[in-house]
């Protein structure tokens, strides 16, 4: 079966290197001279249901999320929001007030986040669709995926599996879960990616599931990584939560994808603000996670493929 | 009824005007400094369809496609094309090979025009669509909208109404017309907005058709336009041809949209390299067509709203 891995493989050999440095592969593409841009889409009944609306989220909400979500890989390079084009589509007959909630909730993130709406694109389709470009300015230091190296520590921000809790919660319309508010409303990390970047060596946005994500920055530095289940941080009582909606505990910390929280790799022995600790770079290819009792865990069946 | 016009209205009131000058509402948006973006989408059952793979269009093709039309609005500000972002969405199920053919057509263009696609997004969808970002370098003059002035001079380059018989013969399946290059195949006018864009002053790509796209010219500029109909370039033999594929003629060349020529407006008495002078911009406002005889002619109906 071929995974988005090596869809996107195939793919930058169709396009080709560009000139201008990273490219497709890396969380946003760097156009010189420092310009970053990256895309992404939010799409109904992929990454979002219309059954939700009145029922936990609202249209503004689901617009605020997929630009933060798109923003999101910014802040994995390092990069300071700069604007935005949206693209959206509709169904024939959807009522305008759809397009007008979804582009209030995206003006509200783009005040927010100083990132301004510059362009877009209206057109018709069979499902709501919001695709955002997001353009930003590099830093001094640009935030890879290629440069983590063995011995690096593993840090994460924020808590994980919370998005997983929300999403769940949502499906099972359990809309007193207040995880809801964790999905419907990512927080891109620019403070704490700014505030490493001089130091990390790579990093990356959590959307596919920590082990996925985690699982390209090793790809792409030809690296391996051992992780603490334990140290992982996550939402006070997600054990018991996570059960109540029908979720391994552990596959939502795991596998859940969509926290938008930033895994940063930076050499042992520094400190990364705002972030905890959870595992180590090792020469070895392969990802382990080990539990309390050091046990290394089995992970068949906890991988997410957007594009499955 | 609300229209294409009064929804990015009330969208450009709710994002707010950008700090950065052009924005929603022209072409392309002017990201300081000399980066010229748009982004553009290709919707499966809007602008193309599934049946006519094999049958006058490959996916090749139509990838190719998605990546002139949204080059095209960089043309219609005199920017050069820089790079692309390629967001794809697949219903699930779709062969990988869709993909690679879409990617293939793409990058096909990017290496044709100098636009490398340097990043993008996969997701799946129900249908497909492909939703192009493209960066562009403005020039020393970037053509607006919104530049027109009573007593210039309207050209356009090419000729029109070609895409709208190759889409009718895509629809009829009468794969022998040989407008279907034309419409898959459409140029963008890099060469001529570079050409004449120290001296015009306003140009639009016809996307949506001639009527509609020069009164967005007319619109962002506060004129109208008096247009001389036997002026209009057109394919040879274009009437017979659009009557065989049960076209209105008239309403082809006016109003059929995605030629991807550009409308160029300029100073009377400056010359327009590879373009064909059509009419005048007055001050009174509408838009008025006259046939040979000098009759207005009646153009009610002829319309085309992409988002109707």
């Amino acid at each position: 079966m071929t995974g988005e891995h090596e869809r996107i493989a195939r793919l930058r050999a169709i396009y080709g290197a560009p000139a201008t440095g990273l490219g497709i592969g890396d969380d946003a593409a760097v156009l010189a001279p420092g310009i970053v841009l990256s895309v992404d889409a939010a799409i109904e009944d992929v990454h979002f249901r219309r059954a939700w609306i009145g029922r936990g989220a609202s249209w503004r909400e689901l617009g605020a999320r997929a630009a933060l979500a798109a923003l999101s890989d910014l802040a994995a390079m390092a990069a300071a929001p700069r604007a935005m084009l949206s693209a959206i589509t509709l169904p024939r007959g959807e009522p305008d007030a759809t397009l007008y909630e979804l582009a209030e909730g995206i003006a509200a993130i783009a005040g927010e986040l100083g990132a301004p709406v510059i362009g877009g694109n209206l057109a018709r389709g069979t499902i709501v669709t919001i695709t955002t470009t997001v353009i930003g300015a590099a830093g001094a230091h640009v935030l890879r995926r290629d440069g983590a190296r063995a011995g690096d520590a593993i840090w994460v921000t924020g808590t994980l599996g919370g998005a997983a809790l929300g999403l769940a919660a949502l499906e099972a319309g359990a809309i007193a879960e207040p995880a809801i508010a964790r999905f419907l409303r990512p927080m891109p990390r620019f403070g704490e990616a700014a505030g490493c970047a001089a130091m990390a060596h790579a990093a990356i946005d959590v959307s596919d599931g920590l082990l996925a994500d985690l699982g390209h920055v090793c790809g792409a530095s030809a690296v391996g990584a051992e992780l603490e289940e334990s140290a992982i941080p996550r939402e006070p009582d997600h054990d018991a939560r996570a059960r109540r909606l029908g979720l391994d505990p552990r596959a939502a910390i795991l596998a859940g994808g969509e926290d938008y929280e930033l895994v940063i790799v930076a050499p042992e022995g520094a400190t990364i603000t705002g972030a905890t600790r959870i595992g180590a770079i090792t020469a070895a290819r392969g990802i382990a996670v080990r539990d309390p009792s050091g046990a290394v865990l089995a992970l068949d069946g906890l991988g997410f493929d957007h594009f499955g």
